[in-house]
């Protein structure tokens, strides 16, 4: 069966990444007869300078076609001048929604080789795997109304709107128990109930769910202390699940605890498992263009992809192992350089999966 | 000049670590001839328990007559199937609102005899001092409308509004830029302006700002991206300006940072700089009533409350210098116990407090 992958590489660091981790999907499509069909397209700040828009039509389209999409990362200094309305985030979000992609997945876990690379102390950190579970279609971040107003006073008034429904909150709580359920068998639900009325609502409905899960042991955290737990003691995690905003804090400090960031994958799907792909980290500006950016959570996100959405287990474990493989023999790119390994480029650390696939 | 101060114990181990500020304050009012008058009254779930709501009238004026307030802890398990109108919590924002104390001020401060209670790595914190100005009385803690309503198909829908004016962003701008002045020079403003338009509106006035202080270096971060950096690097920071909520966020994870949330204490101040005080750890109700909580940062809090609301800068610094006397003689609670201290309970920490003032 034909199947059919998007690459959007997008800015920064994007394309470089990208480029590498498409090396790999082509390698194990010929070694797995995946019968796997590429195409690739604009979208972010790419496709602004290109159409003028983050998410042009035909973008859309060709993503609404794929089976999965691999996106590298989008936004820049570039853009930022821009309206929210039309930043390179927005062809983000605009994939995100129109595809409704509102399971996020991301793995936070510690490579044994690179434990020397967190700020944290090994004992605190060593062994971490926590699955952080981010409703990525509602919430505030797509909530109406929203925009800046003038009061009476004359003075300007920005406002946005923190909205969830039960059907909502119930689809991402299935997925987030069903995940632990596979994994510890422990949920942490992060909510701030004590006083937002919509994480009220969470809160209740992920109580309601817990009772289909007997298997699961259901806890509640405030977002506030879940901030302080992550960095005091991370190890007490299986599974976090969150809304958009609070997953999207939650999540990037729990992926810092690892201090490789540049490690670690991500899956965004929808209910037909058809799902987009992409490293945790962003574009990474600064460095673009150099060929010094790690592409491993790239190269581990198409390893994703092929496991969620594209049914090939074998070929996703093959790649997670061949990482595995060249972290054993001493490969770092710059980000997680550690004093007895061997610096590579984003080139060579391609090279090098290939190899040891 | 006579001087009003009100204490509020509150809940959880509130009244227990309360009561030994008290004992400091007395001190240093006969020893500093502060002229310092105290009264005490009920909020959160004390306050329900006695008269069936979290802030009594009688409260609230004894507060808004006093000249600075002492609150301990609000909150427990006891008060959280209550409804989000009548709980503890509410106590606390609606004195934080009532009193208009809209500038939140937090200390990270890693206290060198602690280090090694932090979970990071000693090169990453050794000397962390940060100070988060959180804005207390407006964001999505207390924006209109919100509630739980239901939709057209018969779900529910909950929702909370995340709203800013100016003028609400220029009054804490202030705060964190005169703050960054009289400290590093250094203030970072954290927002999510590439997807919320209320933070748009705050990074505008945030800039436009930045021209009354030119000694000041302003610099501006994303939320998911400040949630890790607190953990990658928390020594690039000096002075962090954010809203409500994320501010909540991460102060939290800021202090756990040091490993020792038992010792941070802070202050919210409104224009006339009249003040509440509080520790910035919780109610801590698995441990109340034990008496083995540590007072330190209710006292530290005393400490900022003789600074900056009753003009006593010198019996600030003697209950500071007194803290750390303390420390250097290795007297420890048990949250921050370490192998070669010696364990207190938290009368004895406020005996050996005392004793060396
Ligand atoms: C780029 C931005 C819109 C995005 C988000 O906030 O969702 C990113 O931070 C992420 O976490 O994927
Ligand atoms: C108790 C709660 C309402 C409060 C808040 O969220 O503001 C607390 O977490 C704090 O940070 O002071």
């Amino acid at each position: 069966m034909s199947q059919s992958v998007l690459l959007l590489p997008g800015d920064g660091i994007g394309p470089e990444i990208v480029a590498e981790a498409e090396r790999v999907l082509h390698r194990v499509n010929e070694k797995f007869d995946l019968d796997l069909h590429f195409d690739s397209a604009d979208v972010g700040g790419a496709a602004i300078d290109a159409t003028g828009v983050p998410l042009p039509d035909s973008t859309l389209e060709k993503a609404q076609k794929s089976d999965a999409i691999l996106l590298g990362a989008v936004g820049g200094p570039k853009w930022e001048g821009l309206e929210i309305a039309i930043r390179p985030e927005k062809g983000l979000l605009g994939l995100r929604s129109n595809l409704e992609l509102f399971a996020n997945l991301r793995p936070a876990i510690l490579y044994p080789q690179l434990a020397s690379a967190s700020s944290l102390k090994p004992e605190v950190v060593s062994g971490l795997d926590i699955l952080i579970v981010r409703e990525l279609t509602g919430g505030i971040y797509f909530g109406q109304p929203r925009g800046v107003r003038e009061l009476e006073n004359g003075e300007r008034q920005g406002y946005n709107t923190y909205v969830y429904s039960e059907s909502e909150i119930r689809r991402i709580g299935r997925v987030a128990f069903e995940a632990a359920q596979q994994r510890g068998g422990k949920l942490c639900s992060v909510d701030k109930c004590n006083v937002l009325e919509v994480t009220e609502l969470w809160r209740e409905i992920m109580t309601d769910l817990a009772r289909d899960y007997p298997d699961v042991e259901l806890s509640h955290m405030y977002v506030d202390n879940a901030a302080m737990q992550l960095v005091r003691a991370p190890k007490q995690f299986d599974v976090i699940v969150t809304g958009n905003m609070f997953g999207d804090i939650l999540s990037d400090e729990a992926a810092m605890l690892t201090g490789s960031i540049g490690m670690l994958p991500s899956a965004s799907l929808n209910a037909e498992k058809q799902g987009m792909y992409e490293p945790c980290h962003g574009s990474a500006p600064d460095i673009a263009g150099q060929g010094i950016a790690n592409p491993l959570a790239t190269i581990l996100s198409a390893a994703m992809m092929l496991r969620y959405s594209l049914g090939a287990e074998q070929a996703a474990q093959a790649i997670e192992a061949a990482v595995s493989a060249v972290l054993d023999k001493g490969l770092r790119t710059a980000d997680i350089m550690s004093e007895d390994a061997s610096r590579v480029s984003t080139r060579e650390m391609g090279d090098a999966v290939l190899e040891a696939l």
